[in-house]
């Protein structure tokens, strides 16, 4: 077994994949009634996406919650089995996370990146099991449409009317358990929810960068610069064209970040028209749900990839993608105080292994 | 050379030690005027802290700004020269570090942990340089008295009145250059700050532990169980009593957080009387200076640690510390609906290297 490297600007490649055990996910009914309805381990069936809660933060905190034990019960893993928890989500001072997963009684990791948050959970998660710190951690994100409208911009009960460039933010949470290739004798082997071995064999970590975009509704165009950088970054640093992977998948880009990104690919030369998937438009039916641009948030590109993304994977329809989780750096303040919407993305290889 | 460990039941035991090569710190008016001002790098020169800004959050962009422009030019540094910024602060949605380190350009890990962001960053970032992902890293934290008011309480122009259990957030930031102990050959040594060697040799994230405070002042004892968790299981898993540590030190539990620690160390059998400091403590003369219970925030543990405690070990005085900021997870909505303040602690063993 070779050492992990430091490799190119920014990545690392890991001598050995970082095993994606298995997964679990929850959504709301919004979520449920969209083309991925049927991957999802569970969705909710009360009408306001409530959870049991008696208020939308605690909604998001309680989805959290079931997301855990969800992912614990499918890999036959209980919390004290967990070493290390990655955690966040879009609420100030991340409190979904932090009510969340306090039952669970796991060192825990408190992580912010906006909508890439999944992506740098990943990136951290699997940095700590490459390099023998743990033989299990957990990597788990959240967002809910009503505590992200009430956090960023307006309490629903206002009745604001969206621009047709925003997304709908997703209410989700989903959960990764990650293992080691070779665990240690004393930890104990998660059950794999796959028929294949899938795992992070490299991670490229992104910069903050910043176009200029003012309009907190205009997310897609904030977010897309920051992962036509870490795209270009990733393919130089591990000497790769976009042919060596099955799919790029970004976050939550939507139909209109969309078109930028590959404006902004184009200019580099860079093609990935034909094998781009964007998890917010995975998500819904633009045509016929009323979401506008396309999903968005922390619990976006978290479910997705747990629900569809990793089982396109499992099948070998894919075998290697590049997973972007991407981030709009703003809050209300910072909005409206006039200051820009700066973006960042986190890329994940997640490879289906050979053996 | 071993390899590094994951040792009992959080810890990690670096086979070599993660050497802070150099640090450089910022603080304002206050603080400045506090017991340790004369050993800030600098200190604000405007009335009211504004560090040349026009709102109090962009006045801690600066401050972050300024501290890393510090800490590069003290370490001989470029930001090119740093693989990987590990950095957050108190605000929501951490936007006091998103625009304080854009311009840096440096891939970003964002972090959560409230006053225990300073801990976070510095395990997240020794776990990185220990298993050789990079050569170099920063960890930077920040708080601001102003915007921390404004984010968790009252705009300072309301007049609130504060409980004299309260504490004073600090308005400071400070940053952290870490290196491998062998450098690559490719990697720039970072010019060394310290007449003898400092490093980084293991550490132990916390949990989150909630003893069902719910008052937002009384942070001290919100964030006291997890630092007297923390310590415990630090001592456990790496076999030690107080004794092996010259000093112990948290972030900011204040002088009611350090009864309600003593108190549950007691119930354990633990006394660290004779060696325990508390960063909040040694940052104002609480005789003289009206901030109540102590300092706190971010930039408190970051600061101290920067200014003071480093230099303690350099000297000689202190050979081996135990360094544990804390954190009180609660934002104004979970407060205002009545949620706990659970708390947080992040255990980090700094030694002097004896070579």
């Amino acid at each position: 077994m070779g050492e992990n490297q430091a490799i190119g600007k920014q990545s690392i490649a890991y001598s050995s994949p970082v095993l994606i055990k298995g997964s679990g996910s929850i959504v709301g009914q919004n979520e449920g009634s969209g083309p991925l309805g049927q991957y999802f381990d569970k969705v909710g069936t009360d009408k306001n996406d409530m959870f049991g809660a008696d208020s939308w933060e605690k909604a998001e905190s309680a989805l959290q919650q079931q997301a855990v034990a969800i992912t614990l019960e499918k890999t036959g893993l209980t919390a004290k089995d967990v070493r290390y928890l990655f955690a966040g989500d879009l609420l100030g001072q991340s409190i979904a996370s932090s009510f969340g997963v306090l039952d669970y009684q796991i060192p825990f990791f408190g992580l912010f990146g906006a909508c890439s948050t999944c992506g740098e959970s990943l990136c951290l998660g699997s940095m700590a099991v490459a390099a023998g710190y743990a033989d299990t951690v957990l990597c788990l994100t959240s967002s809910h449409f009503a505590s992200a409208q009430k956090e960023f911009r307006f309490p629903l009960e206002y009745g604001g009317q969206r621009p047709l460039y925003a997304s709908w933010t997703v209410t989700g949470s989903a959960g990764f358990i990650l293992q080691p290739s070779s665990l240690s004798n004393k930890a104990k082997a998660a059950k794999d929810n796959y028929k294949r071995k899938i795992g992070i064999t490299g991670i490229t970590p992104g910069k903050i960068v910043d176009y200029g975009i003012k309009d907190s509704f205009n997310m897609g165009c904030a977010m897309a610069p920051a992962a036509a950088d870490v795209i270009q970054t990733n393919l130089s640093d591990f000497g790769r064209t976009p042919k060596d992977y099955d799919a790029i998948i970004t976050g939550d880009l939507g139909k209109i970040g969309k078109e930028a990104l590959f404006a902004l690919l184009d200019e580099q030369n860079i093609d990935i028209a034909d094998r781009y998937y964007d998890c917010g438009l995975l998500m819904y039916d633009t045509q016929k749900q009323d979401v506008h641009a396309g999903g968005s948030g922390c619990g976006c590109a978290a479910t997705v990839l747990s629900a569809y993304l990793l089982k396109k994977i499992e099948s070998g329809e894919w075998n290697r993608i590049l997973f972007l989780p991407t981030g709009a750096l703003l809050n209300k303040t910072s909005f409206n105080e006039g200051q820009n919407v700066p973006g960042i993305a986190h890329g994940v290889v997640i490879e289906g292994i050979t053996e």
